[in-house]
């Protein structure tokens, strides 16, 4: 069995349930936030520099290209959602091809294309399997370009024969590597791939043909790029959503910090002392130990856990300054907060062993694979964006994304 | 020591010598031909289609546009050249990507852009290696993005540090599978190679940044795209120049069945009856012994013996037809020509023992890899090309890769 026919058919026919549909509006609200807060990234810039000097702006950007410059800006801070199932970035290769392509849909449509799309990516990365992430290919690229391209098939209404040949179309042309990171490959990576999508829908609507089993045949998709090939995850679709577990961040620093800002929050009193248990594996990724620099910041156990007990938002992107990462009254704080390692935790968890001024001990903790309700996730984003955009943006947006269509949205991303 | 910097220093340096300058201008010349021949194939109608609904035709196209539809029309029909070395169709990729940036620049920075890309796609799939072919990717759209990134980047001056980047860009970006063939996407690849050089040498241009070993490191493309590395061949680079031992196709028919058709050309005499020896390879691939459709008579040994005895065209691709499949006096031929296997032969070697009706018998041979001299190849390209495009398009053509720069070719190629 290859996974072609069991894509196309979910993607053709399936009908999302009520509470993944809040899940996949929250989401688009939160890329919209990435996507506006990204804008003056360099990437971002040479991007859409290039498409003016070609005197493509505005309305007149082929589609294509709307969603690479979307998806790209959308990724350059790392700021968006990501889904732990499979370690990909969802809605920045998913929400700028369906945007793109959304002129004459209601809102409704195109949220429903963006669930089906992500749930897609989802379901190929993990059928790809952690090997293909291994060996060095980035799924937020590579599988989102699948579930781009059946975002973009849905919203254009392909029949399930031409959804398999936008599947065939993808494999082709997917591509996204991890030693891009650090560098302005890591967001274009994103941007190619809901660009992939795009063109791969309308190549497919147009008549292209392709490879019937390009994902999953002999010399296919899967089998040229390392992939497992496990199937039990397509099986599952539409019994099943896996984008209700999409993770948002809250924090604008590494991934690896968020669950030790969570728990923070249980604090009660002022601090003397503090030790973070986490997972060894966040040791060489987010253990900067005395940052130099704003990017470093975000990249330290010790100086979030400062920048917290001081007042200061882990939320907003300017926080993490060079002028903070050399702030003697943050150093002061830093010298007091303690970091151990523990592979009993999971990469999810964290575990603070808390003294207070007054004597005081406690335990602190939190899982971020533990369920968020989704009125505190949408209190949480809303906070997010007043924070990333400020309070009238934030409050646009939110209106934007509860509008009939998109283009109260495009105008806000421009 | 990575390829990155070798590559970076030739394509910003070099100076082609004067005799392969010659082989280029011939490559353009046939490229050419080819795209005009393939117009009308439906994978370039799709293209320039989605191009027009999208409002940006001709010169409105953007440069990597044009470079994606142009290098997926000249590949339509499997007419166009291809290097051995590495087995890759070099011009599809490069050419279309110096045309779309060639606006303002001579003919001679053109071809000499042309040339040096040409020259690191060949070394760039050398450097691969068989597995990274035999596991399923196609050169052409995998080292020939390369090529065609390192012609763009030539063409628009870009730095070595620049063209590093491009280098860098295309390795998160390129992308190509053989499990296409027998689709439009075999012919798409090579317009997405083209199209990939475009755009990472522009993106680099405007300070794009990307990995600086995104080829040759840890992680980079060569790394999980199956390449054995053999640093050998870039060593070379600027000494030997790889470009001039191009294959054009003379036949538009599997490249399987070219040594054949050389040698059929020493025959002297009515023929009785004919055996050809072949390398077993080519047993799976075209020696359909029975062709029921035009497209079948491009595979078939007796076919294509049997056209050229009837004094048929084997270059024109209007000759591989329907009717010419099921023509009672080509049938009548077919059955007088044999085929044998023989693995002493090479695969680019064919051997013809031949009976006349006279008595006299005869052995024929030839070698596909033996030296062309440049005015033979021209000659027979010139032949090629009026069979292809007719005698006026074919003397348009020549003029223009003669002319001071490429407005004429532009023109023609549309």
């Amino acid at each position: 069995m290859i996974p072609e026919v069991l894509i196309a058919r979910f993607a053709a026919t399936a009908t999302p349930p009520h509470d993944a549909m809040s899940i996949i509006r929250l989401a688009l609200f939160d890329w919209a936030v990435c996507a506006i807060a990204g804008r003056d990234e360099p990437i971002a810039r040479i991007l859409r520099d290039l498409a003016e000097a070609e005197g493509a702006v505005g309305d007149r950007l082929p589609p294509a290209r709307a969603a690479l410059i979307n998806g790209a800006t959308s990724h350059a801070l790392d700021y968006d959602d990501t889904h732990f199932a499979h370690i990909g970035h969802t809605s920045v290769a998913v929400m700028p091809a369906v945007l793109a392509l959304s002129q004459g849909r209601t809102l409704d449509e195109v949220l429903q294309a963006a669930l089906i799309g992500s749930e897609v990516a989802v379901r190929v990365g993990l059928w790809l399997g952690r090997d293909h992430y291994q060996i060095g290919f980035h799924q937020t690229a590579t599988a989102g370009a699948f579930g781009a391209a059946m975002a973009a098939s849905r919203l254009l209404g392909l029949t399930q024969p031409q959804m398999i040949a936008a599947l065939g179309l993808v494999s082709t042309k997917a591509a996204g590597l991890k030693s891009q990171f650090g560098t302005m490959g890591k967001p274009l990576n994103a941007g190619l791939a809901a660009e992939t999508g795009v063109l791969a829908a309308q190549w497919a609507a147009g008549g292209m043909t392709s490879a019937d089993a390009g994902l999953g045949g002999a010399l296919g998709f899967g089998a040229t790029h390392h992939g497992a090939g496990d199937m039990a995850g397509f099986r599952r679709m539409g019994d099943d959503w896996l984008m209700r577990d999409v993770s948002h961040k809250f924090h604008a620093c590494c991934h690896g910090l968020h669950a030790t800002l969570e728990a923070l929050k249980g604090l009660n009193g002022e601090v003397a002392e503090l030790t973070i248990t986490t997972h060894p594996r966040w040791m060489s990724v987010c253990n900067i130990l005395t940052p130099r620099s704003g990017l470093e910041c975000k990249f330290s156990y010790r100086m979030v856990t400062a920048m917290h007990l001081s007042g200061i938002s882990t939320a907003a992107i300017d926080s993490y300054s060079d002028q903070a990462a050399t702030d003697p009254a943050l150093a002061d704080i830093r010298a007091r907060v303690h970091v151990h390692e523990d592979a009993a935790l999971t990469e999810m968890q964290a575990q603070i062993d808390v003294t207070y001024d007054d004597g005081r001990k406690a335990e602190l903790f939190h899982d971020l694979n533990a369920p968020l309700d989704p009125a505190t996730r949408h209190d949480r984003l809303m906070q997010k964006a007043r924070a990333v955009v400020g309070g009238a943006m934030a409050e646009d947006l939110w209106g934007a994304v509860g509008a009939d269509d998109t283009r109260a949205l495009a105008r806000l991303i421009g």
